[in-house]
């Protein structure tokens, strides 16, 4: 018997059906033809998925499958492509959790850096760190710089550009990153602090590869990258090559029909986020608690020899809110306010020493 | 006022809601920040999405947007953010369709060969073509390369990997896809065809890179790519930089909530797809017909000067149905059946032929 992972998905469909839907997915998801039409037995043993259990849940059926390590490569689009390939067109199946065979995750990168490696490069030592984000797109460079600044002085540990700000003409990648990275440092210089810059990588192999370059030419060492924008992938690819700290936006990804925890925390940790955004329970996305409790969970619960990944709550969170994210989650956690922060307006400065000065109260 | 794309939304909320959700939408996936903290009033003219209009659609509202054509690159990741990066993690928001201002398409690569093309390189001049996947997964390089034989001296136009082919230890791609092209080479030149094949690319950019070398130095044209597992600025760059033709797959797309015309037809196109698959009615996946000749339009309608790409129904067809889905989708379509093949078992050869025969007949 060769190695499986168990992959559990969700089949909305009736009782009667559920068997059956249950078989066709077995082919679905691995040999995608009729399993009785495989002369090969060595295929129909040891490649063909297996129906594990098929368990009762409410209206519909959890049901979960063997799926022959074999299949996955092992490597990010096909393990995708196995987990949930085609039966991503099919709406009545949902994706919600994977067990991975023992040693099954070495293979794939897992974080450069996660919590422990995040604490040592911006010194927050035995404390929750924070994030703010860099916005309006649309800004000019000298004006996100100034945001920048502000931010830094405040003692911000970790700015980033919104996720919107990608190498559009009014501020190109190669212009505004060593300038926001300028500012960053000067402020830094000021303060005696150690905050850093994340600008978000977008494009294709060849962009983003150019603005790794200069990203680290110009001393930045945390790239901004959406793994669902990019493609999962690359993503890996950017850990293995990019020599940068990943922090995983979920743009693009929150439609899939993928459990969060399981996109969000355990897949962008195997393929090497060091700090993972999820929007937050209260905020602008209404993922539930226990869907956010479930992703901080898979970001940093024991995994074999894979670094902790730093879950980062965010969506709309405000500086009253931070005992309460913090009795939630506990200090290996980043808070990230960003609008929360700039509606302060000239208050701004004011505003993030506050954010800084209640995660560290409510932390140490 | 700049040149803005119209994206179209389906919220599903309240009446009593539609206003100021449309309006949140607009701040979303545009400055992500409340619009009233926005200094500059550039940005708030120039950047910040617009609403267009607010329409009851059976119990939910269909909100159109205007989209600042400058915050979207122009490239495919950051179009698919501003599309639907934040908002695809708001469950109630689907994305149904999308006007591109005049000019927009001009910067992105649209089909190389497209139906024309494709028809040129197969040959296969006044009538639908035909298409076919080497199955399953976990067969040995000789039996593939087997079946790629028996397939082309059957005539059909395009043998392609199954998707789940990548680069498995079973059949590597660097064994497989040169032992798959001689066999289809020595039927050519058996029978005087044309026949096409098309592997299966996966991985990150390297490994893509790779297989591009791999595939064009052993005379393959077409590669299959799933732009969704890949990544969508990945497929464009592939468009590019490969030199083959490009066969999409929607593998791990459908479940996006982006409509599969915009999806399969539009986007897909836009970023050079020659052929897109796409699950038809009837089949293993349950899309409605209208959903189906929806893509059909998007992939090869009028678009300023893209050429048209050839869209391919699939997914659990049978040789009985050719006459239907050519009455459906005309001659400028090409016809996938696999597993319908294959299970013929002994009889695949001659089943293959009542494949090309059935379509020629019903087409030419």
């Amino acid at each position: 018997m060769q190695a499986r992972l168990l992959a559990t998905y969700r089949l909305a469909v009736p009782a009667a059906e559920a068997e059956s839907r249950a078989a066709a997915l077995t082919a679905e998801q691995s040999v995608e033809m009729p399993v009785e039409a495989i002369a090969d037995a060595r295929v129909r043993a040891e490649i063909v998925a297996t129906v594990e259990s098929i368990r009762p849940a409410g209206e519909a059926f959890e049901v979960t499958l063997g799926l022959a390590a074999a299949t996955t490569g092992p490597e990010a689009s096909q393990l995708a492509n196995m987990l949930f390939g085609n039966c991503s067109l099919q709406p009545e199946v949902e994706l919600l959790d994977v067990a991975f065979p023992a040693g099954y995750a070495a293979a794939f990168p897992g974080p450069a850096q996660g919590v422990a490696g995040l604490r040592e490069m911006t010194g927050a030592a035995g404390r929750a760190l924070t994030c703010t984000a860099l916005k309006p797109q649309g800004s000019t460079v000298a004006h996100l710089a100034g945001l920048a600044g502000t931010f830094a002085r405040a003692g911000v540990d970790l700015v980033k550009d919104d996720h919107g700000l990608a190498n559009q003409a009014f501020s190109p990648f190669a212009a505004r990153v060593p300038a926001v990275q300028r500012a960053i440092e000067a402020a830094n210089r000021e303060t005696g602090g150690r905050t850093l810059y994340a600008p978000t990588f977008s494009g294709g192999p060849a962009a983003l590869a150019q603005q790794a370059r200069i990203a680290r030419d110009c001393g930045v060492r945390v790239a901004l990258v959406a793994p669902m924008l990019v493609g999962l992938p690359v993503f890996e690819w950017l850990r293995r090559e990019s020599g940068l700290a990943l922090l995983a936006h979920p743009a693009f990804g929150g439609a899939s029909r993928v459990a969060p925890a399981l996109l969000l925390g355990t897949l962008f940790r195997l393929l090497g986020a060091d700090a993972t955004i999820f929007p937050n329970h209260g905020g602008r996305v209404s993922y539930p608690r226990e869907t956010c409790l479930a992703v901080v969970q898979a970001a940093r619960g024991d995994w074999e020899s894979l670094p902790a990944t730093l879950p980062v709550p965010a969506g709309g969170m405000s500086v009253a809110r931070v005992p309460e994210m913090l009795a939630d989650y506990g200090r290996d956690t980043m808070l990230l306010i960003g609008g929360g922060l700039l509606v302060a307006g000239d208050a701004l400065a004011e505003r993030s020493r506050d954010f800084v000065r209640a995660v560290r109260e409510a932390s140490s």
